[in-house]
C-alpha cells in the first residue's frame, strides 16, 4: 500500500476521489451526460442520463478496478489480483490487470450472463465459478485464492480505493450538471453493494452539494433501501431471481452503508418490468444499450412521480445508467415491450 | 440570408464550419470518441468510433439543421422550414424548428421506418409523405410547398449551411484524435448525399490534415464511390431496397461531390449483412444502438483489410457512427446475427 493510500477501514475522502480521478485521466472515458427532448416530454421534466454504459468494458466498474490496482505497491500488484464479481467488476478488473500486465482471477457466479463471462475471459482473466443460488460462500473462495497465490483482493465495493474510483463518476456529474445549468437535483444511482452510490455521494457532497443521491434497487433486492429505513444493515431474502443480475448483492457494504446513511435520500425499488421498459426507452430515445441492472435508476425516473419529496416535481432529475453488458436475447425481449 | 452567410452556390469554408460550431455550442452534444479493447483485438488495430448516434434526435443531422435555421434571417425563419428527408434530417429539422419556435414541414418517403416518422411527428413537425420506390419527385413536392407557404427549404445535404453544420463533427474528430494520440488515420464516414462526408473532409483539411476521409455506402447504392472513380456524377439504379434506409440517396450532391473528389480517398461499399453484423458488434462491444445506415462505416472498418492503401494495416482507423434511429424489430434481427 502506498503511503498516501486511503485507510483500508474507512471510506475515501474527497481528496482520495480526486486522486483516483488523476490516475484515471486518459484511461477512462469521460462519459457524456445525455438527454432526450422526447424523454423529457414524457417525464414532464428534464431527465439527464450519465451514460456509464459507454465506459471501457461497458460499466463504471473499470474506474474502481483501475483505482484499486494503481493504489497497490508494485510488488503486491505484480502478484496479481483476485476479484469477486457478478460480471461487470470482473471485466473492469480484467482490463485493468491486462493494461498493467498482471494476472487476474475472477470469482464469478455460474449464472452470470454469457456476455459477462466471455467478456472477462476475452480480456485475459481466469474464472473461478461458484453457485450463487445455492449460497456458496464467494468470500471464502476468494480469500483462499488470495492466501494460496499471494494475490491481492479487489472487492467489488467494500474497499476505499474502489469506492474512490467509482466516485469519479460523481466528480464528472458535478461538472456536467453545471454545464447543463442544473444546480439542484435528485441523482438516482443503480445500487448493488453501494460502491458507486457511496462514491458518487461523497464526490457530490464536496463538489455539488445541491445534488442529492438516491439509491435505486430491484424489488426484492432492496437491502440498501431497507437498511437506510431501519438504521441498521438488512440482508436480502433471496440471492438470485431478478433480471437485474448486476446489482443482486446480499447486503450493503460495511464501508458503503454509513456513507449512504449520512448522505443519501431514501432508497427506491423498481420492478423487473420497469427496468426492462426503461431499457426500451433508453434504446428508442437515447440510442443506448443498457443492461437491466444499469437501467433501474432510469426506470425510477420514468415511473416515480414522488421523487422530489416536497420539491418541485418539475425539477430536473439525474440518472446514472451504470452498465450495458446484456445478452442479446434479454435485450430483444426488452425491446418487444415498446 | 445574413451578410456573412456562406455563398448558397459554394461549399462552406473552414471559417463557416467554425462559425456553425459556435452557433451549435451548448445546443449539440459533443459526442464521445469511443473504442473497445476487444473490438481492437478483433480488428487488429485501433478502431475509434465517433458516436453521433448519441447526438440530439439520434443522428448528426441536428447539427446541419440547427446551422441552417440559425443562418436564416429572422423574417425568413419565422415563416418556417420545409425539409426533404428519409428520416434523420426530418428529426433534426423538427427539433431545431421546435427550439426556435417555428413551423417545420417534412417531405418524407412513405417507407421510412416508423421510428423516424413518429420521431419527427412527436417533435411537432408536419409530414408530407411521398412514394420513394415509385420514383415520385420529392424535390418538386418540396419546391411547391416552399412556393405556396413562403417557407425556406432545408435540403438534407446540398446546402452550404447544412454542410457547415455537419462539418462540426470533423472539428470534434480533429480534437479527439489529438487527445487519443492519433495523428494519421483513415476516417470512414457513412455516406448518402455527402453532406456529412464533405463537411468532415473540409473540417479535417484545415484542422487535421493527417486524417483522410473515405465515404462508405451500401452495395447497390454506391453512387458516390462510382462518381469518384468515374470523375463525373453517377446515379444509383435503384431508389430503395437496402436496409440502410438513412443513406439511400439517388445521386451525390452538386456541392458535395466536388469537395469529396478533391479531398476524399476512394469510396467503399458494404453489404447489408455486414452493416447488420456491425450493429451487433457495436451493441456487444460499445453498447451503442446503431441503425444500419449508421453502421456501414464500422462495417467497413471490421471487414475490409485493405483500407490503408500502402499504409500500415495496423494504423488506427476512425469511424463516424452517424445514427441510431432503428425500429426494434430490425435491431433484434441484427442482434440475432451475433
Amino acid at each position: 500500500m502506498r503511503d498516501d493510500a486511503p485507510d483500508a477501514c474507512a471510506a475515501p475522502t474527497l481528496a482520495d476521489i480526486h486522486d483516483a480521478a488523476s490516475r484515471l485521466r486518459g484511461r477512462a472515458v469521460r462519459t457524456p451526460l445525455l438527454e432526450s427532448d422526447l424523454l423529457n416530454d414524457a417525464a414532464g421534466r428534464r431527465v439527464l442520463v450519465k451514460a456509464e454504459s459507454l465506459q471501457r468494458t461497458g460499466s463504471f466498474k473499470f474506474r474502481g478496478a483501475w483505482s484499486k490496482l494503481t493504489s497497490l505497491d508494485a510488488a503486491t500488484r505484480a502478484r496479481g489480483v483476485v476479484a469477486i464479481s457478478s460480471g461487470n467488476h470482473a471485466q473492469g478488473v480484467a482490463l485493468a490487470a491486462r493494461l498493467l500486465g498482471v494476472r487476474a482471477v475472477i470469482v464469478m457466479p455460474a449464472d452470470a450472463p454469457a456476455a459477462k463471462r466471455e467478456g472477462a475471459r476475452a480480456l485475459g482473466a481466469e474464472l473461478a465459478l461458484y453457485d450463487r443460488a445455492g449460497g456458496e460462500d464467494r468470500d471464502a473462495l476468494a480469500a483462499s485464492l488470495c492466501a494460496r497465490e499471494g494475490m491481492a483482493l479487489a472487492h467489488p465495493f467494500d474497499d476505499p480505493a474502489v469506492i474512490a474510483g467509482q466516485g469519479t463518476v460523481g466528480l464528472e456529474i458535478a461538472e456536467q450538471a453545471r454545464e447543463a445549468g442544473v444546480a439542484r437535483a435528485e441523482v438516482l444511482v443503480c445500487c448493488g453493494g453501494g460502491g458507486l452510490t457511496s462514491g458518487v455521494a461523497l464526490a457530490l457532497e464536496g463538489a455539488a452539494p445541491g445534488l442529492r443521491v438516491r439509491p435505486v434497487e430491484p424489488e426484492g433486492f432492496d437491502d440498501v433501501a431497507r437498511s437506510l429505513r431501519a438504521g441498521a444493515p438488512q440482508r436480502n431474502a433471496r440471492s438470485a431471481g431478478s433480471v437485474c443480475d448486476a446489482i443482486l448483492t446480499p447486503a450493503p457494504g460495511r464501508l458503503t452503508l454509513p456513507v449512504m446513511a449520512r448522505l443519501c435520500g431514501p432508497g427506491i425499488a423498481v420492478s423487473d418490468d420497469a427496468a426492462l421498459s426503461a431499457m426500451a426507452q433508453a434504446f428508442a430515445r437515447l440510442r443506448l444499450a443498457l443492461e437491466p441492472g444499469g437501467a433501474v435508476a432510469l426506470a425510477a425516473a420514468l415511473t416515480r412521480a414522488d421523487l422530489a419529496e416536497g420539491g418541485d416535481p418539475a425539477d430536473p432529475v439525474m440518472v446514472v445508467a451504470s452498465g450495458g453488458n446484456v445478452d442479446p436475447s434479454v435485450f430483444s425481449a426488452a425491446l418487444a415491450l415498446v
